[in-house]
């Protein structure tokens, strides 16, 4: 990439829930001040009507798109979001903030209790995935914005999605939900148990008392290395690793003999440098605890006029297609707009950060109908 | 079960290797002396051509059938081995010994390492599947038996299969490799390693030292939670859990929630009971370092009159089926009598110790023409 290209962004911070406005969390606690991370690029038109909002999986952060200044590598989804991408910047105002919980700016676990003075460890209050939704449309409402175009995200980024359907369809003209489900699974909230399992089996954990004493890292580590494998597919791994030898002879021993052991080492260990533990544990329990299916996907009395682009991708065996299918079937009992699209990629759950092309095109597609049919064709800053 | 139909079985033990004798493992380093722990049910027949080889999984040991004198629970294969059983005692005499390496009663990391006086812990060599089977061909021929009817195991019990008959193709009449593979691929590895990283990544492994100190509970039992999802499908987690949770209402904290995470918590908890973390590391490993891919399935000169059946089961995300079809190409490829089933089961790879009625009815037919092919009907002792 030329450095030329490059465009700076920079974080933002939007405080909320001030003493005596403190957001009242599904749990019945409450949570305040809160403060969240986030980003936009491109305009807000005259009619605010152009605004994306994209929403973060398990470790993303409100950093999609451009670059951080003097970073090397840029946002965790610039591939889609950028003058003339799939999110295109020249017509589109595209917001992306840090989830309540998580420790990339947003209020989680690693913040401040004011209450205390010190970080508010275990004593931080479970949120869920439409406490989440509930603070990014304080952020919505904030910034002037009655309706949004779209809404878009991968993962938990989709739970989000559908959790802002469900909680306030009147304000969301069109969804995309990418690689997720209605609810967990048996076997997703199984590895998600793992991964926690393996953070508080490290006794630098501390019941979650470890800040300023340095991470629970090697539970981390191990935890994110489950996670890794569940992100790529069989078939990914064959691809990339086999059964290559970092050396040319096994170790008879055990150091890493095979690059695969290597790759998992090196993505675990990269990420105890920049994830939380505790985050890790708020995030997935609210993954786990999601569930929009039956009569919670549009509460009684709600209708919804959005339009569904529904992704899924056929290696992902995290979020298999039929999870993808069963949102499209449950939209469709519902006589909401869906359209649904099982793109044939081998690079499993990962495959919504790497399949550019394909989403490019079919959301692109997805979002100029949208922008012309409400004659929103004209930029306006 | 009625107590009058119980079985009362002995482990016995065999030793050998013993000083100046020592076994040379395929890394070149020697072990011994060595014992082996092993069972043995029904009775050998006059010919010694009626011997049937039951190769344990990773976690298994010679335990195979029958019940200890006072115990509640049969051996691990109970509903396949014996009288009128897949294989039945009446007929057959059916010997499984624990592999070295292992932890029930075989030398392995956990016993006395006759120089030092005290455990071999990482002083035990590194031993391979190809290792297992030079231990047990010194069993089997301790016992007198010059040709096996049939050599049987599934998952790592099918790589000792296999072994068999790669290196001594001359003493397997028949084989049946189930739910296994002729390598492990790059995700294998990966489960693998995460549950080694585990172990050694809890502080009480010492480096391997923690003999009469203590297992590294915590890592041991993390890495058997990994490997109980891998074991089951998302199909049978989904029929057996679901989302159901252990009290009415999400708790709101880090406890268990749902009864999938409770029933591996006690998973993993029971294993680290009855299990030794060194030898999961020194079983794990054998199995990744395992490859009869290409040429190694039968060395140049060799030739194998061995016919195989291969079985697989379809929701077996593991040891996927299409590793099974590997084997069989490659034994057609040879010109090896081979006979591959691939039974619709929903347990995943646990499916192998689960669905006895359908290997019940594919074995004895297997196993019926094998013995009255060979004129071996009569059942003499």
């Amino acid at each position: 990439m030329t450095k030329k290209n490059v465009v700076i962004v920079e974080t933002k911070y939007f405080e909320f829930a001030k003493p005596g406005k403190e957001l009242v969390l599904e749990s019945g606690q409450k949570l305040g001040p809160i403060t969240l991370a986030y980003e936009t690029y491109g305009g807000l038109n005259r009619q605010k009507s152009n605004a994306i909002l994209v929403l973060h999986a398990l470790s993303g952060d409100a950093h999609a798109a451009g670059f951080h200044k003097g970073d090397e590598k840029p946002g965790w989804w610039d591939s889609m979001i950028g003058p003339g991408k799939a999110f295109d910047t020249k017509k589109y105002f595209v917001i992306c903030s840090n989830v309540i919980g998580g420790c990339k700016g947003s209020t989680g676990p690693s913040s401040i209790n004011p209450k205390t003075g010190t970080p508010y460890a275990l004593g931080f209050p479970i949120i869920t995935i439409s406490d989440m939704v509930e603070a990014q449309k304080h952020l919505i409402d904030h910034l002037g914005i009655d309706k949004l175009l779209c809404v878009v995200g991968g993962s938990m980024g989709g739970m989000q999605v559908l959790q802002w359907v469900s909680s306030y369809p009147e304000k969301v003209t069109s969804a995309i939900p990418i690689a997720t489900a209605l609810k967990h699974s048996s076997q997703q909230i199984a590895f998600d148990e793992v991964g926690r399992q393996a953070v508080m089996a490290d006794p630098a954990w501390l019941d979650g008392n470890y800040y300023g004493k340095g991470q629970p890292e090697r539970g981390l580590a191990v935890a994110r290395m489950v996670g890794h494998i569940t992100y790529m597919s069989d078939q990914s791994m064959e691809k990339k690793f086999s059964r290559k030898l970092k050396d040319k002879n096994y170790s008879f021993s055990f150091t890493t003999d095979f690059e695969v052991e290597g790759y998992l080492k090196y993505r675990g260990d990269n990420f105890v440098k920049r994830f939380d533990a505790n985050s890790y544990l708020y995030i997935t329990k609210a993954m786990d605890y999601f569930d929009l299916s039956g009569k919670k996907l549009l509460p009684s009395g709600k209708k919804a006029n959005t339009r569904f682009l529904v992704i899924a991708f056929k290696s992902d065996w995290l979020y298999p297609a039929y999870q993808s299918q069963e949102i499209v079937r449950q939209l469709k009992m519902r006589y909401i707009d869906a359209t649904y699209c099982e793109i044939k990629s081998t690079y499993g759950h990962d495959a919504f950060l790497l399949e550019v092309e394909e989403e490019t095109h079919l959301i692109k597609h997805f979002l100029n109908r949208e922008y012309t049919e409400d004659g929103y064709s004209e930029y306006n800053i």
